[in-house]
């Protein structure tokens, strides 16, 4: 499972990436630099805006992941960092539109950029961010880790798309929402993977591992998100819960709970859902409702599977401390929901 | 001066962009096959955005330089038509993010993608179309072209955050206001043009050239554009007339006039740009302290001056159709409104 045994008193240490946090220490420094100079402008609005984002305290993994790809085949130069950091500017350019696109006033516990600076700025500095990933993965020269990046691009955007025509509507099949949050979420984890092994010139076989690595990945990540927003197993509930709810996004959880359920509670999720009617008593029934009919524990059987296919990706790769690492993050994402 | 003679009747006929068209015909065919295979999509709202605006009778001014510049350097093969798409892509892009941004509801005479499909739609069906120009610009594999375009994606956005910083303050100057229309309008001219060498592996001043005559066009040819918004110097007024106004943007025109203006007219145009008094009575009123300080004169012949740098970039050339194509556009974007 890739996950350490503590012998001295046979428990299982909870598992984290600090592996892949050390490993990648070096680079991750080099990244940040990055990310402030080319999120850097005369136009003053636009490092304030990408910087309180860029600030905000999201984990990075996927700037992580891409470097321990690389690392993990012998890269030795510096175009692993300015993917990196291409993929994290992506990632960022991609919230600041989906808050205008959901009208979302928190993201990580703090306001989003729209409600301080406006959507139109949300807009232009996601755009900015995206053209300056462009100019650095041209810089990298890599037409392989281009076509990669632009393609994910393209389908990020069209994974948003098939979401918003999607959006609250209750009929969604769980086939329809897994090709949603593939191409919303998995597309980047995926590309950020196998661009590490393309700079690094390593073989077809090693790429599509590491694509196949990514895809599953962040296919995994989604799902523990989407039962996170319901509380996950546990019942205390984090300070986020309900998100989704309030939203009327129709994710897993609620796909699996009004298909399993009866006639009264399709109701009671068409009016939660379709007409928003959704204050703290909706959320407990809900909440409620998730947990008789075992949605929020699928969900995270789902996740479950594709970590293991993600984890047989890698399987045939010959061990290595990165190999080691990016095990330990299907581990450590399964686990927050655990 | 480019200008066709009529001999016969020894008058000049209109300047018209008719030689072109000519000449960009069959490549252009190509071009509308390529915008609409790639603005296609499973997700049907992606195609239904995409194509009310591509269909909406831009002139297409940009992609038709593409692909004459690359025709007069000898470029013999396909590249140029996805060049020339990207570019239109990107335009597209930029039209549907900035009518979120300005919050606009008609353009070109019809409702805007926004009001019809919302604003999310808008921005995310941007964001597609700047993917698939990405990718347009991987599969011609010049990492030349594609640093001039990414780069021009970098700077649009900048100027576009620069306008709205610089947004209904009037005392903005003619600087300032130079530096947003060279970032968020005569960049992509520029960029437009250089490709069209780069591609058909033209000299560094080739190049430089037809760099500099897209900028320079680029620059004329939005002064047109706001002198067009306030009836340009004819007394008719067109059915735009006053967009701009209504939108509290301080464009050239009114730089002039309110620098030029008393202190009466000054708190005119305060009352109208930042407090956005903008009734009909107000546009008359606009338009009459345009004229009288010989405001929109000026922004015309501020058009003239860059339209003379654009035809000085080409001088150099050996004359070919498209080097007279080009200066053509010069003649036509000014006689626009002359």
């Amino acid at each position: 499972m890739g996950v350490v045994l503590n012998i001295e008193d046979g428990k299982r240490e909870a598992p984290s990436i600090k592996l892949l946090l050390d490993l990648t220490a070096a680079d991750m420094g080099r990244v940040n630099e990055l990310i402030l100079a080319k999120a850097g402008s005369d136009v003053e609005m636009i490092p304030e805006v990408a910087n309180h984002l860029i600030s905000s305290g999201g984990k990075r993994l996927r700037p992580m992941v891409t470097l321990a790809a690389a690392q993990m085949f012998g890269y030795a130069g510096d175009g692993h960092v300015k993917l990196a950091t291409s993929v994290e500017f992506m990632h960022t350019a991609t919230l600041l539109h989906d808050d205008v696109v959901d009208e979302s006033g928190m993201r990580r516990g703090k306001k989003t950029a729209r409600m301080i600076w406006g959507n139109q700025a949300s807009v232009l500095v996601g755009d900015f961010l995206l053209g300056q990933a462009f100019r650095m993965m041209v810089d990298v020269g890599s037409l392989d880790a281009l076509d990669i990046l632009s393609t994910a691009a393209s389908i990020i955007a069209e994974g948003e798309v098939m979401q918003l025509s999607a959006a609250q509507n209750l009929e969604t099949t769980e086939d329809e929402y897994f090709a949603v949050i593939k191409a919303k979420t998995a597309a980047l984890f995926s590309a950020a993977a196998e661009v590490g092994p393309v700079i690094a010139s390593a073989t077809r076989n090693d790429r599509a591992a590491l694509r196949s690595y990514g895809m599953n990945l962040g296919l995994a990540f989604q799902l523990v998100d989407d039962a996170l927003d319901y509380g996950g197993s546990s019942k205390e509930l984090g300070k986020n819960v309900g998100d989704d709810f309030r939203e009327g996004k129709v994710t897993l959880p609620v796909i699996l709970a009004y298909r399993r359920g009866t006639a009264a509670e399709r109701e009671f999720w068409k009016r939660a859902i379709e007409d928003n009617v959704v204050d703290d008593a909706a959320l407990e029934k809900a909440i409620g409702l998730l947990i008789r009919h075992g949605a929020i524990a699928d969900t995270i059987t789902r996740a479950g599977h594709f970590g293991e296919i993600a984890r047989d990706a890698l399987a045939p790769l010959k061990s290595s401390p990165q190999k080691t690492a990016l095990i330990d993050v299907i581990d450590f994402c399964i686990s927050r929901v655990a």
